[in-house]
């Protein structure tokens, strides 16, 4: 449909541009530049010089002092074989959604999960996004601001939710995207993001899969992956930006749209920087630090505005566009419910 | 098609209400709230108290005192025999896009034209749209502030243009959309606006017509409507919201996603309100004034930004929806062609 494909030009062309690099701004801005220049046309930015004066800066680098200060904390710890949570994975020769096995632990013992984490293994992402930063890591509140004054002047409330982020190369988080207006400060390593504009939702193929959920026996040093009962689908994005060598012709063959299409926005944001990830946009997320560091990153989620933009939004993504439909789990799961043993797997 | 008219309810819904009223705000509001709660949203509002330090309020009711002030000027003034300029007009049994009669006839002359305008003879509107405020009116400066100095902060940069508009009930602007931000203050009388969002675009059944322009002369008092040599077409809204009792049923059938489609925005505003009337929101327009009285205003065109909401209408209005093509002029044309006298009407 080529009227979609022009969409996903004349957004680049008008606002975004082309190059798939993501505007930097030396010092944050005022409350209206925000607004105006980001918020108002929906365009993503790294902002320096916006938390220098955070005490995290400093000490969260050293892992004594975290595990010293939050020695009390029970955090929840989310584990996976992959490091993909919150990502598609096979499944009776299908695909799932496949969310980790959260378990609640001492952060002296999650740090030691995450700092030793091995791929086919066992890998540790403290990653839960409800609140976590004024909650479970509350210890820690004084090494970061609460806000960032200048965005909560713009959006007119403080933050909806605070969370932490701790993790390693090992973890990834797949293409998604959020209903929030999204702060996110790295403190220590490096975070690398693909991010594409809400215009270019076809370009993701998102497709309904079935939830599972993966248990990890401490005993045995095993996950299992099943599949939810009842059966609840997920819509998610079906693209992987870096399949394997295996893979590659296969999935550009899956996702044209998503292979041969305008050049996605690629950044990377530093120790010491903030992204402006804009509502609605499809974000991949990797990470990476020095030898045996962490990747560690507040993000502050503000409430976004379900204005024109939204409703254009879900009128977009109402309008088919030549999908090429993966094999859905669905018809295979009308086999297996004959034979309920199948689900354990 | 069913997606564009979950569209037009959607954005009702989440964002502008379905009342078909206009929010209205006691005082101006701050830079970031109007860039927050109106500019970002893409939402109309009326503003009080904007505008009530302004001299022109007490000093323009006076139409001896306009024309004391303005005795040197000369002004562009648009004649029509209808009242309506810029807008469709019968010619040749099909429609035209009629332009006025653009004539520069000294202040005084003009306001008494105005005052006196006959409809179905002549009826004279001061409506030149090139920021005639800042130059042909330039003596009314004083009465008036430069620019709204919330909105420019909010916007970033000073008005494009600021024209004045002087007529009376006898004149109207049709549906149709402008490429600016508009701060629209209304000094004596009143103006009423049918608003309707980008989102209604297929509502309003734009299609090309054929340019023709008035020509008046003051000799037999007569008006001639010319088609534009070279045929220049130009893409104008069909309906009109205010068809006579003879053809209403007729306007009715021809144009349903109008007249049968969700209510639109109407409202008044008087004198010393502020119309905040979004880029891209299709408006028609009529006026009122007591007896004998003028319908004065001033109104700012700031810069839109062509940021990704422009990408979604442009997509929007490319999608075609059962517009219903009243009989096109082009058909007509290919047939007087070979006539050139037939021009002359």
């Amino acid at each position: 449909m080529k009227e979609i494909e022009e969409l996903w030009r004349e957004v680049r062309d008008l606002s975004l541009g082309n190059s798939g690099r993501v505007e930097r701004l030396e010092f944050p801005p005022n409350p209206v530049e925000f607004l105006r220049d980001f918020i108002t046309p929906n365009k993503p930015c790294i902002i320096s010089n916006a938390i220098s004066h955070w005490p995290a800066l400093s000490s969260w680098p050293n892992h004594s002092y975290l595990s010293q200060t939050l020695s009390a904390a029970t955090i929840s710890l989310h584990l996976t074989p992959t490091g993909a949570a919150d990502a598609l994975s096979p499944l009776h020769s299908s695909l799932c959604f496949a969310s980790a096995h959260v378990q609640h632990v001492p952060f002296p013992e999650a740090l030691s999960l995450i700092s030793n984490s091995e791929p086919h293994k066992l890998v540790a992402y403290a990653q839960q996004q409800n609140d976590c930063f004024r909650s479970e890591y509350s210890s820690l509140a004084a090494d970061c601001d609460p806000h960032l004054g200048w965005a909560t002047e713009a959006i007119g409330s403080e933050p909806e939710a605070v969370n932490l982020w701790i993790g390693n190369q090992h973890s990834q988080t797949s293409f998604h995207k959020d209903h929030y207006e999204n702060l996110y400060a790295v403190v220590t390593g490096e975070k690398h993001f693909i991010l594409l504009p809400p215009t270019d939702v076809h370009r993701l193929y998102i497709q309904q899969y079935p939830a599972a959920t993966y248990t990890y026996s401490s005993d045995t040093g095993e996950f299992d992956l099943e599949l939810e009962r009842p059966t609840r689908y997920v819509p998610w994005c079906s693209v992987d930006p870096y399949p394997s060598e295996e893979t590659v012709d296969d999935e550009m063959a899956k996702f044209p749209l998503y292979f041969n299409g305008p050049r996605p926005f690629e950044c990377t944001v530093k120790a010491g920087e903030v992204l402006y990830l804009p509502s609605m946009w499809f974000h991949h997320v990797r990470q990476s630090a020095e030898d045996g560091g962490l990747t560690i990153a507040v993000n502050y989620w503000y409430d976004m505005q379900f204005d024109i933009k939204y409703a254009y939004f879900n009128f977009l993504q109402s309008i088919q566009f030549r999908s090429t439909p993966s094999p859905l789990l669905k018809d295979k799961l009308a086999e297996i419910d004959s034979d309920p043993d199948e689900y354990e797997s």
